[in-house]
């Protein structure tokens, strides 16, 4: 497929159509593009524009559309529809999408679009959705699945599940419950296709299923459905009733927003920020870190002043407490990203002991290729040999004490309980830039004898 | 469920029962152990207890533990097997998954095995998914799918289906092809359960199906999977004809792999290594980064060697170029991770000039509340405001200059069709280093009238 290009024409044109109201040249333009492809557009329109193309669309594509908005645009266009035609969009959506949104919506309308949902069934499992916390296994589930009883036969099992699948949009498999909905096993579409239609659910049932409690934590089950190669898992409550089901794509986006987290946090941007968002939401994700750099970089220059001294004679070695507080910046950030990563994964092994040896040997090595190096400059460039050994050894030490620290702190962050992602990037390198200064100048004056 | 924890205890009592041979004790105890939770076992062994406990496994088992084992694993455990043994591995496992087995075993071994496999059919099809980049959509796909020709009716097509989905892990979709195997289009198995089965497939299918080339990237395919929603696509060859379908979990693993690459990069490591890879291995991915951060500095070290004779009367300029240091490659990384991230995602919208205004204006803005705060800290520190309001001034032209490079970069190297996420992390902190010292000078040098 030649996937769909939003170019600068067709958006240009599309603006043209909506300001001369030509109703039925976009609706005959838009009719054979995807929703997903419709939401990018309509992302790149202005507030009237938008809710004027939206109004336009017919109700099932209109549906669609609104979930894969951006959500500030999603927000400016809910705002300019009543509660009742906001309502007609939930009656579409499935349960978790339709939850989603009645989340974002402003508090004082929200019973009121409820109660505007024609079909009450599904009023009441979204309303019922809207427990959950958005990160739990809960807030990921819907409520749409198909599902039998283990008292069935086959027949009246498939008959149901027709009138089921109505509703579903996906039947990944068919989860067989007992009198009390309790979760008891599965039935897979293939297995359907091959048994005899008067056999018994209960005979042909496979008993054994995966399944995740609804508290669980949203990143857990990612793991879980990732690991076992699931596409779809059921979701259970606290006395084992089947309560939803959570489908592989809701996981792709947890994945990849968690992704986006670490990154961002690696990178010393605090919140889940775009390039588009405005520019005070963006200064608030990054100042902080910003400050944390510069308090660092304070402390550093009052170090650096308590060797004020040795100035006249060795000016040389301030010269390079940039390229030393790079180098401790750089070594933490590689440590404590590869073990950020392994934690991440859950495929660290070994003690921890073992690990930091093995990050110290490594910061070793590559200290000592790297002091080689700067020992050649240095003494070429300055001419003593002296004070170029001096750094170099200094570099070394910086280097080992870096690639400890950036191993240390997130294995430690994590049996705290702590988010270890937040020990990469500026927390990083701001502790390993004060450290690296102060063994840097400590070693030197030993070695020079000061 | 209870996700399964490998214990220190556990993994102790497997390499007992190993060490003794005690074969049933073992079998009973893996019995019930999903085929991941055994690779995960398995990669903690040595490489004859891994190779021991291979062999005991049931065949169909053994295949499954293999595709999720860590590369160094298998191909240790591989070279202990004969090539009938590994042929009868890839006997039981799907096209897509042998194919990438046989793609990590020595050369003069391959043939022989392939020789070995006792489903010609299978081999014939393994052997032609070899023949494609493992980036691309055919390196991504299976052979296996359900596919029935137009021609067909609806009964025909159940029992077609009934036959061929005995090889097809999980049936998706049921692709319709003409008599020379083109890609026609689709039939959902509820169409299925709901059609007469005396109905004409060229009359129930759905005409419009979304597919892939053959030899399109992979994650473009995993772009347009997550973007459309998709659980499968069908990959078509140069002439439309089907060829084999990729699934949602392969794309899943293409994500993750993505978001760790650019997250490894960001953090100054080249390859894509693991916590647990040799020593080697990681230097080789870390220390090309490290020495470019040494010359970096060296650079830096150089330049301000030019400003030597501010030295006595304004030693503390020289106190505070970590901090400049550090303020440019933080602001640099923040701004280039946004960036990199919105052109990851295909979601960055206007003009360049716009993205290039947008951060310089913040850079400014985060740049005038530091600077500030820098201010009123030196001044009371040293005494002179006149220092301090050079030092501060330069902080802000700094931060200022490093916002822009840190968002031209990724875009300029994006439009040169180079990834743009080798411009976070080391590159970006070097450059925005070396042009910090020497803006942060020249900026105190005018102001302070030296």
């Amino acid at each position: 497929m030649t996937p769909f290009k939003l170019t600068d024409e067709l958006l240009a044109n599309i603006k043209q159509l909506i300001e001369n109201q030509k109703d039925s040249a976009l609706e005959s333009l838009l009719e054979e593009v995807h929703y997903a492809d419709v939401a990018e557009i309509i992302n790149e329109l202005k507030s009237d524009e938008a809710t004027y193309l939206i109004k336009l669309l017919e109700s099932d594509k209109t549906s669609d559309v609104l979930t894969e908005l951006d959500d500030d645009v999603r927000e400016a266009i809910l705002s300019n529809l009543s509660s009742k035609e906001i309502a007609e969009e939930l009656d579409e959506l499935d349960t978790d999408d339709a939850a989603d949104i009645i989340a974002e919506l402003p508090q004082e309308i929200v019973e009121e679009v409820i109660s505007e949902i024609e079909d009450k069934e599904h009023a009441k499992d979204i309303v019922d959705l809207l427990r959950y916390d958005e990160d739990s296994a809960g807030g990921l589930m819907a409520k749409e699945l198909v599902k039998v009883k283990d008292s069935w036969n086959v027949l009246a099992c498939v008959k149901e599940m027709r009138a089921q699948a109505e509703n579903v949009t996906r039947v990944h498999s068919i989860y067989v419950v007992d009198d009390e909905d309790k979760l008891m096993g599965r039935l897979s579409l293939k297995d359907l296709l091959t048994a005899s239609t008067t056999a018994l659910i209960k005979d042909v049932y496979i008993p054994k299923v995966d399944s995740v409690s609804v508290t669980e934590d949203s990143e857990e089950v990612a793991k879980i459905m990732s690991k076992y190669d699931l596409e779809a898992i059921p979701v259970i409550d606290e006395i084992g009733r089947l309560v939803g089901r959570i489908t592989i794509d809701d996981i792709v986006d947890v994945i990849r927003e968690e992704a986006e987290k670490d990154y961002q946090l690696a990178a010393g941007i605090s919140q889940d920020v775009e390039a588009d968002d405005s520019i005070w939401e963006l200064t608030r994700a990054r100042l902080p870190w910003l400050v944390l750099g510069l308090f660092g970089g304070a402390a550093a220059a009052v170090i650096m002043g308590n060797f004020e001294e040795m100035f006249q004679k060795y000016t040389v070695l301030f010269l390079f407490t940039p390229l030393i507080a790079a180098m401790a910046g750089n070594v933490g950030v590689q440590s404590s990203a590869i073990i950020v990563q392994g934690l991440a994964n859950d495929d660290l092994k070994g003690s921890t002991r073992n690990r930091l040896f093995k990050e110290v040997l490594l910061a070793l090595l590559n200290g000592i290729i790297l002091a080689a190096i700067l020992l050649i400059f240095t003494w070429f460039w300055k001419g003593s040999f002296l004070t170029a050994l001096a750094i170099s050894v200094s570099l070394i030490a910086v280097i080992v004490v870096a690639g400890f620290i950036g191993t240390f702190t997130p294995i430690f962050l994590h049996k705290r309980g702590i988010d270890p992602a937040i020990a990469t990037g500026p927390f990083i390198t701001t502790s390993n830039d004060i450290f690296g200064i102060l063994i840097y100048f400590w070693i030197a004056k030993l070695i020079l004898g000061i």
